[in-house]
């Protein structure tokens, strides 16, 4: 009886590893995309200079965000699921006003695909307060405050954020 | 006498056929450069789908502007000056939001260069009405009605007017 516990507590172990060791090569994978380099020339240098973006206020998701909603008692886990949320929504933004020949279509579309990935893999239990972000984001286009950014300032943020949730693994 | 004369107007023909064979090299690589898949490629395809440029009504000089002007008295040689002038703007303009690194800055470079180009060749001349125009031009950019207008949709209209000034030649 003792060993069958013990092989479904090393079952368990095993699985939590496998699970751990595949967010890590995806966060790895999303890092590598996301580096300054990248970013440079695929949402500035091949941006007019005076582009910008309508998003919601929720749609920007600031390091400072992130730590108030920490001390409100939001899980990592938690905010990690509405990070992936939010910057897949910024990333389907993105791809919807590119021309498919664009340069950096390519790159926005390759960079969606890790976010799913991810999100697979990302819990979806919400508590209140992330509830209610989740439905003001949902929200039609046209309704609550709006500001206009940068789509590079857009995914600067998004990579600082992939830091302060993700730096332990 | 008569052998001078000749010799003169010899030499007036010859300068004024090397005048008008160079304009004619000018305008084809100028058409060479507007041709539609160019056009469409770094005007459309390397642009954002939402992406707008506020320009002046004057800075949109039309076949139809082109027809009015001509029926008012202006010849053609004062609508080529006044369309170089205007489209060699609108180029500048362009040139000034894209960053160096963008795929079309090297186009719109190329381009300016042949309009600067065409306009050391063209009458400097004017009468009342395209001084009016001229004027209207060069005011400070925050001044006047403008509109917003698709970069591709300002070199459309730019190679249909290239069309109706120099479809001869």
């Amino acid at each position: 009886m003792q060993r069958g516990i013990l092989l479904f507590l090393c079952i368990l172990a095993l699985g939590r590893t496998a699970v751990i060791y595949k967010r890590c090569q995806v966060t790895r994978a999303l890092n590598d995309k996301l580096l300054y380099d990248k970013r440079l020339t695929y949402l500035g240098d091949y941006f007019p200079k005076d582009y910008k973006m309508i998003v919601r206020y929720e749609e920007v998701l600031r390091c400072q965000n992130i730590t108030s909603l920490i001390n409100q008692g939001i899980t990592v886990e938690e905010l990690r699921y509405l990070w992936g949320i939010v910057n897949e929504d910024i990333l389907i933004k993105i791809k919807e006003v590119l021309p498919d020949r664009h340069p950096s279509f390519g790159y926005i579309t390759e960079l969606l695909k890790i976010f799913k990935e991810l999100l697979l893999d990302t819990i979806t239990h919400q508590t209140e307060i992330i509830q209610d972000i989740m439905e003001r984001l949902r929200k039609p286009d046209d309704t609550g405050p709006r500001k206009s950014v940068r789509p590079k300032a857009l995914l600067d943020n998004c990579f600082r954020v992939l830091y302060a949730l993700y730096e332990e693994e």
